[in-house]
């Protein structure tokens, strides 16, 4: 097992600042691993609203099913998180297993299970053993504190190798209000939602809809946009608690999607998704090298996703990033694969903004020492311009390297 | 670079018998490689009928154009293939170069240009000095003998540990005809067409509309039910060549592909096909294990095949057998995340036969060492058995190594 810090961890690492309405706990379980936390609980207060949005795989995990049931009731009082199993293919154990995670929440916190939320990560097919959370949810539930935003992104880790948080202080009408996110993902990271877990809190008075909305509109260019091995999880969680608490030093009440006051808050908001979607492109496992893939003059957006995807999925195209070389060849084969309208005489193709081929051939400008030398960053562009359309997308990766087989290859056993 | 042969390889070597109206030759003419066959030139007698089938990538090389445009012609004296350089995404110059390649082996042979076929397969994206056919062509004429087809699957080879050849002798009315194959192809190998080059050549008289129909009915189930990386060339290549010289000896002149006579050599065709492809699957690069995944009770035939590619394709599995880690859970990501109807508590997997997940859990009977045991086999089939239909399909491919990155991180410095 890789424990080492992945190269392309931020460098400054954001305080976490205290949400009004809002407690947390950690603790260590023993779920699967040793010598570290595996439990959070988060505590909210009466009258958060909730919004989530899951896995589109056919065979979602069990919290996924159980939190999307309880969406409707629109209120959350506290939300259990667990690394080390993922609580999916458990079939009825399974389901019994969040029935009665919900079941002890509820009772420590005096409330009542329809309220409580659910997310599970780790190994899947093994039964998880909920009597383990009896007990120790009573004890995170007494000592939750505001503080410990870290040791909560600590606590929901798998392959990671560092916590993932960011947080953002905007104002709501003329009331500072703060926005805090959590997130964990290594591996299995591909789109078509959320691909990880993630959680977003803020003291902010935002209806549940319209939380949902953010959510929604939020995700597409976020985490949807970031894929690591092109494998989809079957546990993916992206979920948003607002506590309201802000309401009470005077922001303004947020029921609908196109209120005025939500504007600067939606971009905050939207900017957390985007800050920790990118972290998880950066603890992308065994990756060297985050990759950023460009394709514009598509013929539509949706079409520019498409051979975006494409490119960063390719083993092919990864593996020559992870060897420095600028191999635009294996990118054409990528483009060409996806099935999207192109032009081979049309298309040009750049590294970190050097252009390499163009017009269907290599470009007569190219010097190999110089992309030889844009090569060995730790961030790498791959720009296609297409030639044939308005169309635009972006989405990140990581390069492909040895350290990703033997983090895979190793991690059950 | 790995060179060591593929532990996969097949143990036993067929001898490749003459074909009557082919004769064979290559050289070393230094496009890439050192010390090494990289031309192929098979000769054809006048009246070889020729069919094709060819990438589906959008950016298709010059090869590949030169090729379909000319089969409409139906007739080959020829056929040019070359390792090395793929002449592909090389514009304007890659077009020059087929056409000349082209007309150098057409004045050597003394015939036309459009019955000159041609194929490349290495680096995209590097011009291909088509000069340096000059005077080799002449002299593979020259001394091309009707043996040496071992030597012609060696000459095309690029990142293949072993050449791939196939043979069959089978009667078409009372007379015997032989059908020989040869094929590359490491990696850069997924569905969508032939994924590789490949070449059939037979003396059976059959017309090139007939040839196609094979052809295209053939490479489903076989060359399209191959993947290495997911990844697909830009100049993949199927084709086939039909001297009709077993007519002389009696055999029926096919120009039908429903001529009750054709039924036994169209199986014996449809297995040179088969076993090719299982030789690509074999020689993936950094292979060490032939995966092949049957997907059954599938809501169709075409969504057991998206099933079914959906596990072969996903990085996860294939590190996971690798690793000789029956990891269950990962298949059922993979066949959530295909986006086919499934129902997780009808799913049942099992590896090389041993159950070891049933109705959306793990197996009752499971047996950790048991299949732990069987993990260690050189091939692992994993079956899938989706329980709500009656579609079925399987693919091979291999599993993902540090070895392919290490191809792949290195192939072009």
């Amino acid at each position: 097992m890789v424990t080492a810090i992945s190269p392309l961890a931020p460098q400054n690492v954001p305080d976490m600042p205290r949400i009004a309405g809002i407690r947390l706990a950690t603790a260590a379980a023993g779920i699967r691993y040793q010598n570290r936390t595996d439990v959070l609980l988060a505590l909210f207060d009466k009258g958060t609203s909730v919004a989530g949005v899951f896995t589109k795989s056919k065979c979602p995990s069990a919290a996924v099913d159980w939190c999307r049931a309880r969406l409707k009731g629109g209120e959350a009082r506290a939300l259990v998180v667990n690394s080390g199993n993922a609580n999916a293919f458990t079939g009825k154990i399974g389901r019994q297993a969040t029935a009665l995670t919900a079941a002890i929440a509820a009772k420590a916190i005096e409330s009542n299970p329809g309220k409580i939320f659910l997310a599970s990560t780790g190994v899947i097919g093994e039964p998880l053993d909920a009597t383990k959370f009896d007990g120790v949810l009573d004890e995170l539930a007494k000592n939750a504190t505001p503080d410990g935003w870290h040791n909560a992104a600590r606590a929901i880790m798998t392959t990671d190798t560092f916590a993932k948080v960011a947080t953002a202080t905007v104002k709501l009408g003329k009331t500072k209000v703060r926005i805090n996110g959590i997130a964990k993902g290594a591996g299995m990271i591909a789109p078509d939602m959320a691909t990880l877990l993630a959680f977003v809190f803020t003291d902010a008075p935002i209806s549940s809809g319209v939380l949902q909305t953010l959510l929604k509109s939020g995700v597409n260019d976020t985490f949807n946009a970031v894929t690591i091995d092109g494998d989809t999880s079957t546990s993916d969680t992206l979920m948003a608690f607002a506590t309201g608490a802000a309401a009470a030093k005077g922001a303004p009440v947020i029921k609908r999607a196109n209120d005025p006051h939500l504007k600067a808050f939606a971009a905050a908001f939207h900017g957390i998704l985007a800050d920790l979607a990118e972290q998880v492109a950066r603890d992308g496992e065994g990756a060297r090298k985050l990759v950023e893939v460009v394709v514009e003059g598509a013929h539509s957006d949706k079409s520019a996703r498409k051979v975006a995807m494409s490119i960063a999925n390719s083993p092919l195209v990864k593996t020559a990033v992870a060897g420095e070389d600028a191999n635009w060849g294996r990118v054409v084969m990528a483009v060409g694969k996806a099935g999207e309208p192109a032009n081979r005489d049309k298309l040009a193709i750049s590294f970190n903004g050097i252009r390499v081929a163009s017009r269907g051939a290599r470009d007569p400008a190219y010097n190999e020492e110089q992309v030889s030398a844009t090569m060995k960053q730790p961030k790498i562009q791959i720009k296609v311009a297409m030639g044939i359309g308005k169309g635009r997308d972006r989405v990140l990766t990581c390069d492909l390297t040895k350290e990703y087989v033997a983090i895979n290859g190793d991690y059950r056993s």
